[in-house]
């Protein structure tokens, strides 16, 4: 069963750099990664949160989150 | 051929999560990754600053320097 791998981002020109490394480098055939865009699913904020997201992008994995250069904290994408 | 990804660190605890992180996650088959600790080799921070760094932990590649979390400043790693 493959391990999973959700990134999170918004949409931001810094998520998107990040977003296309991170397609290239992970290991599909060891990982199930996520795309996830908070802006368009608000549903999934407060589990990333939960998670321990602090801003956009991010990659979670393994338990962890790894906070990617910086988009956009996680306030700003509250309404 | 592989393509090359560098992770950049620095001894940190913050460094070695994300160390774990990157190397369980990246797709050895298509990448070469070399973990390099500036600490230790610090002849190699010159070409990690001209390739965008500010502060560990990073991982290069594709052109791309992402920063990963945040452990230290490369200013930090400067006597």
């Amino acid at each position: 069963m493959k391990e999973k791998a959700t990134f999170y981002h918004a949409g931001c020109p810094v998520c998107l750099d990040a977003q296309n490394a991170v397609e290239s480098i992970v290991d599909r055939s060891r990982f199930d990664l996520e795309v996830i865009h908070l802006g368009e699913a608000p549903d999934r904020l407060a589990g990333a949160e939960a998670e321990g997201l602090k801003s956009v992008p991010a990659l979670a994995t393994g338990g962890q989150m790894i906070h990617l250069n910086h988009g956009a904290d996680v306030s700003a994408l509250k309404n």
